[in-house]
């Protein structure tokens, strides 16, 4: 698929991204290494600064990589990446170059390391502010310090993984209650 | 809106229901008051014991609730509460009572005293077992110790926040993919 064209995206309204629950692929580099997971158990934890907690199973190849580095970047695919989601899922960056095996482009980022990947609808470069419950949870707390995103379509369809390899679709049919909202609650 | 039949659910598989991300309505008791919150930052942290994370912020009228208490109960809406879900997170409990200003049914808990909502699709009953990040991100750590869920529809169309006012819904469109994980990565 064609890269997604994108601008610089304020790193406090990432929520707009990450908050409806997508799948995500964090792409990760260290000395000359770079790879790619895919990972489905992130929630937005502050707006300013910019937090996204994260649990990244230490048997990923890509734990070592961005514990290592304290960065990653987290890169939203949408429905034409489904297949790549899955096969990035299923393979192991021990043995796979995994941006070649899947078509994908790396672009480098701006203010971490990790590279970018071309074909998500966004991307936010991450760099680890919190690792106190790494040991027990493998859980990381990023802060976001740069974010990218297109503009087209409005509502990207992404993917939303349930188990047992099904994932709902999101993007066609939206609510709107802003006028419903307290303005403080937005 | 009428209350979905439920079955108890094994709290493994639980991630079925949170890991695509939908908004929910918490629950929870202390003393004579109950109460519900609208809560939209929460990620699945493992399957056994079956931990869920979320961000309650201080300034809910919740958190005192759940702090003291240390149970909750997580609860999926469907579109049909869509009024509610908004409801529920423009007013407080300080000065409104909940349930009854939305129509919502409070069921008893088998294994905590907060109250399930009848008329959610899935409802997880969680006891607190880490508080270590509460102080410094209003970070709950949850165990889910007992879960009941509808069985119809199978995919139900859940609501996915994006900020300023407008939900993302899910539910009508899916993918699957069995056949091309590893059956470890299902």
């Amino acid at each position: 698929m064609k890269p997604y064209r994108k601008n610089d995206f304020p790193v406090a309204e990432i929520r707009r991204f990450l908050e409806p629950g997508p799948i995500v692929l964090v792409s990760s580099a260290w000395r000359r290494e770079i790879n790619i997971m895919t990972m489905g158990w992130h929630t937005v934890m502050e707006f300013t600064p910019s937090l996204v907690g994260c649990v990244i199973s230490g048997a990923n190849h890509s734990f070592e990589l961005i514990r290592r580095s304290k960065e990653c970047v987290i890169n939203i695919p949408t429905v034409e990446l489904a297949k790549a989601v899955v096969g990035i899922g299923n393979s192991s960056g021990r043995d796979t170059d995994k941006f070649s095996a899947f078509g994908l482009t790396p672009v480098p980022g701006t203010k971490v390391r990790a590279p970018l990947i071309a074909e998500c609808y966004a991307n936010l470069e991450c760099r680890l502010v919190d690792a106190r419950l790494v040991k027990t949870y493998n859980f990381f707390i990023f802060e976001v310090v740069m974010a990218h995103a297109a503009t087209t379509p409005r509502y990207p369809r992404t993917l939303h993984y349930r188990g047992d390899g099904v994932f709902m679709l999101s993007g066609t049919s939206t609510r709107r209650y802003r006028r419903l909202f307290r303005p403080d609650m937005l």
